[in-house]
Order: structure tokens, then sequence, then C-alpha cells
């Protein structure tokens, strides 16, 4: 399938997408983009409307998430609501559709169903690679509201995911002494190895000694008990995508700074996070290709 | 359980068991070895006979492996081959007993089918941990055996489990540059996020330019054909399990100097594995609590 | 002199004595705030008036800098701007003063030329700490103002003083690549042996390649020339005391990113930056004594 | 002097100045071997004797240490004793000399007084260099000596120049806890700020609690009276040069396992060893070419 694609049409998103126009760009592919008519122009990347990026492209390129809830196209940088068109969705089943949130795309514009659709933000090497933004993001914000230095905080790390794995290295790399929360014991285990200190996260009762605590955990571990049990000068960053896993109100009346820290890639660090989602599909088009 | 527990019988083992039993006694436990006749004394620990240290304990502690595939108790240290009795085995029936290779172990005394038996050695986080004393043998083999410095070598790590990662941490901490070779998508996902190169296993046709390959895949990766297209002043130290990884015959003929490093742990660093031991009994005896 | 100084009258300064107040009483001592009436209550810190502090205090902490440049006391906390009168110049003279710039202060008050005055801030020891959360404030600055990862970045660090081997080590540790410039043959060895990449400060003629880079230097070494062969993507955050390594005007009419970035450990970790005036009083105090 | 340098005559030495003639011949440069009788071939490289190697060479590099102390060439690899004759004498002084212990050598033949000897070994970026493989090689006699696993050690390196900064660099990086020993107060601020634990060389009246302790410092420490106030399962490992800083038939009596290890980088790491060789002469004759 490589071989065929030459260039890409890049529908919708936010900076992201211009950083993995500039990257394919320098990989010598073609792009063009549709959706951005707010920017004049980004330095040699031609901005088109929806169907000629669509018409004149190999493959296409969708946003995180690819549409919105009503279905339109995800297209901050777009002067106007987006939807694809009859024409536009028989275009998109002609080519190879990267994209994000298959099942809500698929529900918003049925007609695809038959479409060559690629979801790369479904796949764990995605997550993977995107844990360095994220832990990055999350040290930046720690380095930002704590005011001590992280090298020689006491850094909690709840969950030991993706996310805490590359969290916990950072900040020991930083200095700061690192203790895991986790459950397994297969996690203790790499978490001793790795020459963090262990908390059971079943146990977590009390909150006690921590500078900074980073949640990973997508469930309520920091309810109002053990918000209750925390120390109030301590600095709490969660991570774990809506709900989330801290009571905010809670936390507020407690008078905790908690903060909720989300999509950390695109927000921190969006050239970053624009090369892995070329990085990723390049993996997928070499996969398909084998 | 652990409550219980006050004193633990040791039967059979090498160096690993004695320090068991130093880190036993230093956290308050009675310790009495059986099995270690060749010995006189060992600091404060008391040696006696298999049935005595048997008979007089809360819990007993056979070795890694437990049982010789004849039957008899792996005690090096012993005067003679020993075997448990009826009586012997009745008692082991009355309390609990952490072993390894349980299978082999019922498959000699089958009246044991009923004992509380232990495996420790079968557990995951047992083998994580034996990860940091096996990639620290492995980063000793290499440095002693390779004729520059490990930081600024070359290196390759084939395989990304257990040893694999731990390995490849250490060398990078030591300043090598790690090149590391797994095949899914999500492993390469984590190699790169970890700062490592990638290579796919399925494509080493040839090791060119490493100076210290380090294999950890439980088959036979270099057989005669990649060693033929392996650099000759490469240095191989193959890590895996026997039948192994390398073919030695293959790297003699060929000058390249491969190396077999096996049961690093009890060879390299026995008081560590001793401990390991333990920290693993307890982890068990705190579930069985629960 | 240390067992007999059981209070100190912290006068004047911004976050960081507050800090250093907290951190003080943490460790048994008794603290008197002068000069932070704005301030109605920090925790149990009792806040006075300049003359009490000073009266009811065994030993004197004065901020950094000490006094403005006209003489006053540098209390950006204070409600009016605050001279220290006669009678209080007297009472400084009676006990160990702790203070920076010492120079400037016995200018603005020659009768304090007979004073104990310890000069914290000229210490080696005090700048060494300091380069830690100085490092860590440009991190920060980094991490804020580029828009990939510092991980994967390819950064030029210049100067490797205390400030660059602090920050080189910090850059290396979140995964960018690290070039450092210097120029003694001595540093270029330290520089590689600690695996960063080198090229001599002298020979800096262009700037290729880098994603970020840091000027540690106080020299004007960024003047128009090399920034006319600086890439224009290149993000620039000069650390270096002013008047700074950088020409800002031609930085922003060739459209780079060139940030100043000064008195970080204040502004990013004013609570560390407390606690290393602490520490750095109380080698004194140790010294002194011995 | 760098471009009419395009051979070497390389006299005496051992397997450091084999991988240094290897290098060479990498670099493009012919060399030719002298004093290395022993040896029938080694790879391309030719083995001459001391005079054709002298004769043919644009430039001389001589061993570390260059002559014995009856002033024969340090030839390990040669059959007899090797002295330079009047006319080797007269060759040596018609070109370069790339030679350390200058004095010695001078004493032994002063008619090389007015030859243009480059002493490479009394370089400070040569010491620097040096203190990779120094400490790799102290790392690797700890592991080899202590029967746990470095990491998770208590680690006490004593001294903090070249050596000291760069073993407890290496001993943290593969998880251990490091201490380290020092007198002045900015060495006590960088061990600090580099995440160490501190001691004051000056007070160590005893060691407790550590596995392993590194000496570096050329003075006798580790006196009979330290020795006796120090644990006996400590492993301490003397890098300091001759005399040493231990009392090595104290620490014999006391069963305390003392080690030492004095020439690391010719004997663990020659390869390495040899490269910092010509990396020196190649900076020592980049400067006197600027």
């Amino acid at each position: 399938m490589q071989n065929k694609i030459r260039s890409f049409g890049i529908l919708g998103g936010d900076k992201r997408q211009l950083f993995l126009a500039d990257s394919l760009i320098k990989d010598g592919y073609r792009v063009m983009l549709g959706g951005f008519d707010n920017l004049r122009s980004i330095g040699d990347i031609t901005i088109a409307d929806v169907r000629t990026a669509l018409g004149y492209s190999d493959a296409v390129l969708l946003p995180l998430p690819s549409v919105r809830a009503d279905g339109s196209l995800n297209a901050p940088f777009a002067v106007s609501t987006l939807y694809f068109d009859e024409e536009e969705q028989e275009l998109l089943k002609q080519k190879p559709v990267f994209a994000s949130m298959k099942d809500r795309l698929i529900r918003a514009y049925p007609a695809l169903k038959s479409a060559r659709i690629y979801d790369y933000a479904a796949r764990d090497d995605f997550s993977v690679l995107n844990a360095v933004p994220t832990a990055e993001g999350a040290v930046e914000c720690a380095m930002s509201a704590y005011e001590g230095t992280i090298a020689g905080a006491r850094c909690l790390v709840v969950g030991f995911g993706r996310i805490g794995k590359i969290l916990a290295r950072m900040l020991k790399a930083l200095g700061a002494e690192v203790t895991v929360s986790a459950r397994s014991s297969t996690d203790r285990a790499y978490i001793s190895a790795l020459g963090y200190d262990f908390v059971n996260t079943e146990k977590l009762t009390e909150i006690r000694g921590y500078n900074i605590v980073f949640n990973t955990v997508p469930k309520l571990i920091f309810d109002r008990e053990l918000l209750e049990n925390t120390d109030c000068d301590t600095l709490l960053i969660d991570l774990a995508s809506l709900p989330g896993g801290v009571d905010f109100d809670a936390a507020s009346a407690l008078r905790i700074d908690a903060q909720r820290a989300l999509s950390l890639p695109g927000k921190c660090a969006p050239k970053t996070a624009g090369e892995i989602i070329k990085t990723t599909v390049f993996r997928m088009i070499e996969e398909v290709n084998r």
C-alpha cells in the first residue's frame, strides 16, 4: 500500500495535524490540508477545502477525535462546521482513511462502513508512544504548580500502566523520590526491580508525606474519604481520562490543590503528538503491506 | 498463616539458602538448616540434620530446584545423597512447604500430593525480581569478556521480556548505545519510548556494528546462517535457558566469542538471590492470609 | 555559635524567605518576620515589624539581594519602603547577620562595617545548590515554549559551569540528545566521559539542527552574526545573568524565539530556594563553630 | 603538524598499544610496531623491529609508562630488553614523540632533552577520559567480589575527584544507594545536587552499614583504627595509586575483604584505553597546529 501512497489529505484537526503535515512533507510526501481556512498559510503547506484535499490525495488522515459527537468534522481551525456530504463520503470510500474513534465515525456516516478505515488511535503502540508526551506534560504541570523542585520531591504515581511506567522513570531521572502504587504482584516486582518504592493501591487509606501525587487510574481513587486523609499541602495532578480519579469538589473544600491534566500530548507537545500519528500510520501501512 | 510461622527449616540448597537463612534470622525468625553437613558453622545459624530441621520448624523452605532428577534433595553442601523417607514425608505434610518445581517434587514423592506446597519459583514476580541479578550478571560477563568499556559500546539486546527490559536499562545507564530487538508493535513502541533503537527480531539477517550482543530469547536465533553474517569481533552472550539461542559449534568454527551465561542470580549474586526467595515467600504468606 | 542561636529574625524578602521561615520552624527554631506587613498571617509564623524581629532574635537573615540600589530593605511584601535607622543598625551589630551582597549593604550602612555579616550568596556551595532549581526552571521554560517533548529533542547547552553541568544531566535524563559547548580540554573530556556530544564554544559559527539551545555563558555569544546562522525554528533560552548572552533585538528581527530566563530559583521553586538559604546558613554556622 | 603525519611508529607497550594501532589503521594511518616480536602477526599490522618502526614513521608513540625504572623500553611483548641506542635516539630527535612520564624518559636518555616530546599522560583530559574505564573496572571488581547485586547495595565512594565523580554516577545508575565522602563545601554541594548522600571525609571515624566501599583518595584513610570500626562484611576496593589508601595487613587481620584495584583501564578495557591515547594525541596535534 505504501508504495502507492505519495500524497495525504489531512482533514481537520489542530496543531498536531499541522506538525504531522510538516513532517510528512519533510519525508517527501505531498500534503493537502482541508478544514484549516482560518489559517492563511503555513510554510509550504497547501491549504485547500475539504473536497479538494480529499480528491487529490492517495490517502486521508482524520484527526483525534475524527468527528465530534454531532458528526461534524473535528476542525477547530475551520471557519464553519463541516459535515461530509455524499460525494465526499464516496471519495472517502475510495482510499485508505486513517482515523480515530472509528465507531463514532461510522455511526455518523453509515456509508463508510465499507470504507478502508484504519483506526490509529485504537492501537496499543499509539498509546504507548503518547505516554511520553503525556508524562512530560504531567511533569511540566508539576513543575509549574509545585513550589519546590522535582529534584528531591517525594512523588507518588498511582497506577503502573503505560503512563505510570514512563512518568515514574522521568521523575526518578529528575531526582525525585518515587513511590508507585499498583495492585498486582508482578507490577510490585517490576516497581521494586526498577528502584521505586511500592504501595498497594488497594491499601491507599491515607496520603502522607508526599509533595506531589499523580493519578493515572481512571477510577475514583481520590474520593472524599481519602482526600480527608491527605496532607493539605500535597499537589494532586489527575491524568486519568474523564470522569477522572479525583473528587474535585471535595478537594476544593479541603483546600487541596488538585488539577486535572487532560489531552496533554496535543496541548504540551503537538509536534511530538503529530509525529506519533505519522509513525503509527506508517506502521499500519507497513503491516498491511507485509 | 504468617502469625503462626516463627521458625523455618531450610533443607538443602547452595549459598543462596545460606543468605536466605541469614536474612530470616535478621528479621527475627528462628532458622534450622538441614543438608549442609559439609559446613561446620555459619555465623549464628544452627546446622542440624534434615529430620531435626524438619521437625522443629513451622514451615519448610526447599531450594531451587528442590529435588534433582533422581528425586534426591538438591543439597550440594550435604555429605551424602539425601532422600525424604516416609517419616520425613509425613512431617512435610504437616506444615507449609515453600518449594520450586512442584511437579517434579510430587513425582518423586507422590505422598506429598496432599501437602501444602507453595511453588515460589513458578511465580511471575519471582522471575521479575530475579531479572535484576540476571541482568547484572550479564553485565559482569560482558565487562569481563569485552576489551572495551560498556560505556560507548554498541550493544544489542535480543528480546524484550523481563530480562531484556532490565538489561537494556542497565546498559543504557552505563552509557552504552542500546538497540533492542523484539517483535510486537507494542514492544517496539516501548523500546522507542524508553530511548532505545529498535530492530525487528524477525528481520535479524545480519549482526553488523555491534560490540556486544545479549540473547534472551529461548529459541535458536543465532543459527549458523546468522552467525555467518555476524562480525567476528562481536561478543555474544547467551542468557536463554537451555538449549539456548546460539549454535555454539558454528560460533566456535567462525571464531566468534560466544558465551553461555546461565543461572546468574545464584552464581553472581547469591545474597540477592536468597533475599528474593525470602521476599517471594513472604508475599505468598501475605496473600494466603489476606 | 549554633548552640546559642535559637531564634531567627527574617527581615524582608519574597516567598523564598517565607519557605525559609517555615523550614526553620519545622527544625524547632523560633522565627519572627519583619517587613511582611502585607501578609496577614502565614500559618504559625509571627509577623512583626522590623525592629521587633530584630530585637527578639539571636541571628538575622536578610534576603537576596539584601538591600536595593537605594539602600532600602528588599521587602516586596512590606507596605512602605524600609530603611534601617540608627537604633536598628545598632541591633544589627549585636548579632550575626546572614546577608547577601555584603558590599552593597555596607555601602548603604557604613556603620555595619564592624558587624558580623556573613554573605551566604557569595559562597560557591550556595551557587552549586541553586544550579538545581535553575536548571529545573530552564527545563520548565523549555517544556512550556517548545512544541515537542524534551525526550528526543536535540539540545545544545552552551557553557559547562555549575548550571551547564546540572542542566545537561537533566536533559539527558529526560531523553534529549545533548550537546555541550565548552572551551577547555578538561571540560571536553568530562563532556565526553559523561556521554554528551561536544562542540567548541569558540568555533560556534552556526547553530544548525538543534531544537533548543540553552545559553549559560554571561558573554554575548549569540550576537547578530551567529543568530543569522541559526535555524529560525530553534528555541533559545538565555540563562546568563544580565546583560545576558543573546542579542534579543537581532533575534526578534530574525524571528527566532529567544527568551530570557532569570532568577529561576526564586520564581520557579521558592520552597527549594528557601531551603538552600537555610542549608547554606547552617553550614556557615557549622564552619564558624568548628 | 597533523597534515604531515601519515604514519605512526608504535614502540613497546601492551594490549592498549595494539588497540591503538588498530584504531589508527581504521582512521587511515600507516602503523608500524616495534618491540612486539613475541607476537607473530596481529591482523593487518606490520610488526618490525624498533629501529625500522622508528625510521619509517612520521611520529612515534611510546607506551604508558614509556620506559622502565632502568631506562629500558616498556615492551612486555618484546623477546629481549630494549634500550634506545645512539642512532635510535638521533631518530627520536627528528620527529614528534608522544610519550608518558617524560621526566623519566629524559633522565634515561639525556640526549632527548632537545627532542619534541609530548607527554600525553600528564594531561588532565587524559586522566578524565581514563576515569571511565577505571570506574567501570571498579564496578567489575565489585560485581565479581560482592555476593549481592550493585542494585540495592549501599555504596560509599571516598573522594570526589575525577574517578569518584564518574564512579558515583555509574553506581547510582545501576541502582545502588550512593554516599560520597569529600571535604570541601563545594564538593558537598555538588554531591547533594547530584543526588548522593554526603559524609565528611575528615569525620570518617567508622564505616557502618555499607556493603561496598571504594577508596579513590591516595592517602592512608583506612588505617588500622578506621578498619577496627568497619563492619567486617564490608567489601573494600582501593583504587588509589600506590601506596594506596588501605592498611591491607590490618584489613587481613580483621578479616575484612580489601582488594587493590590498580591500572584498571589497561587491565579491564585495553581497547578503550588505547582509544583514549589516540584521542589525547590527536588533541595535542590539533592544539599544536592551531
